[in-house]
């Protein structure tokens, strides 16, 4: 809790994914590490998957102007321009493995359904958290012309958007899990 | 192995997966559950992860042609039309929890980056294998003319063979797993 406290005050967490992670820490045996609410990037990469050679020339969690994708489009690339949308992605260490079985449970009731248990190490077990909300859609190739802006520019917002909803839904039924947790209740009956 | 065989004869298997399925079961803890070698496909839907009221109107495993895009172009769209390419995703049933890390640290030597644990049911320890490997390109919405054909097929072509590769990097990293096996080696000293 101190961690992420620190990394708000810092300006290391997206804007709008406190609220979410604060909500894992109250169940006890679950805490956030390296987390994404979601965020629209331009990619000038050979993949929108690459690594390599790859450079971020846009990034912003919160939406796209058609001046920014303009802007964009205008210095060219060395590679190929992609228009990235990732919906949210939310890594969780549990205490143990029942602690991660339920956090899949819960994720799969707010739709994370490409949400799995990634390894077992000093921290916890983690999970990753996943929607399948993505885009990778190729603004610039080699053989391709300028791209419309603003027909793209209002699906990348939107779908965004559909993954802000769905990191809400996750916050509310990690929420719900927190007070109706009978274990809970049972370690402080007078609560 | 007696399932696998039959779904072969009917031609439920993807054209060019059998090798790696059979590579899985050779390390006798594991068998492999619907598996998807990779794939070219355009969907009619609102979003390339839509379920409700979408539609496949064109899949293919080996390729795309320009008459392929061409003709699906041509018949217009009730929502969006998106060209979507998947690398193989591979769903993975282990005997046991220490086969199933056996079996995603192998994966991860293969590039089956985004791989994990999915649930424990009557079959045994679910671990689906998947690649970063994937396009989701707007080919037609609300506002938007009609794309250039040549230069997503040759894209879209492109990215399935990349995850062709990978899985065939798979394909390589079980078959040296079951080969270096000590336990298996132990079992059989005569072998």
């Amino acid at each position: 809790m101190e961690r992420l406290i620190k990394d708000r005050e810092i300006g290391y967490l997206d804007p709008d994914i406190w609220d979410l992670l604060w909500a894992f820490f109250k169940r006890g045996k679950s805490f956030t590490y390296s987390s994404c609410s979601g965020r629209i990037t331009v990619i000038d990469a050979d993949y929108p998957w690459s690594r390599r050679g790859s450079a971020v020339v846009f990034k912003n969690h919160l939406g796209i102007t058609e001046e920014d994708l303009t802007g964009v489009l205008s210095k060219g690339a060395l590679h190929r321009l992609w228009l990235v949308v990732q919906g949210p992605i939310l890594h969780v260490y549990t205490k143990d493995m029942g602690e991660a079985w339920e956090i899949l449970r819960i994720a799969r009731l707010a739709g994370f359904k490409h949400s799995g248990i990634m390894t077992v190490n000093s921290k916890g077990v983690l999970v990753e958290l996943r929607t399948g909300i993505k885009l990778t859609h190729l603004l610039k190739g080699e053989e391709t012309e300028d791209p419309e802006v603003r027909p793209l520019v209002k699906l990348a917002n939107e779908v965004l958007t559909r993954g802000k909803e769905k990191m809400e839904m996750l916050r509310i039924q990690v929420e719900s899990s927190v007070r109706n947790d009978p274990v809970k209740l049972g370690q402080n009956p007078k609560g």
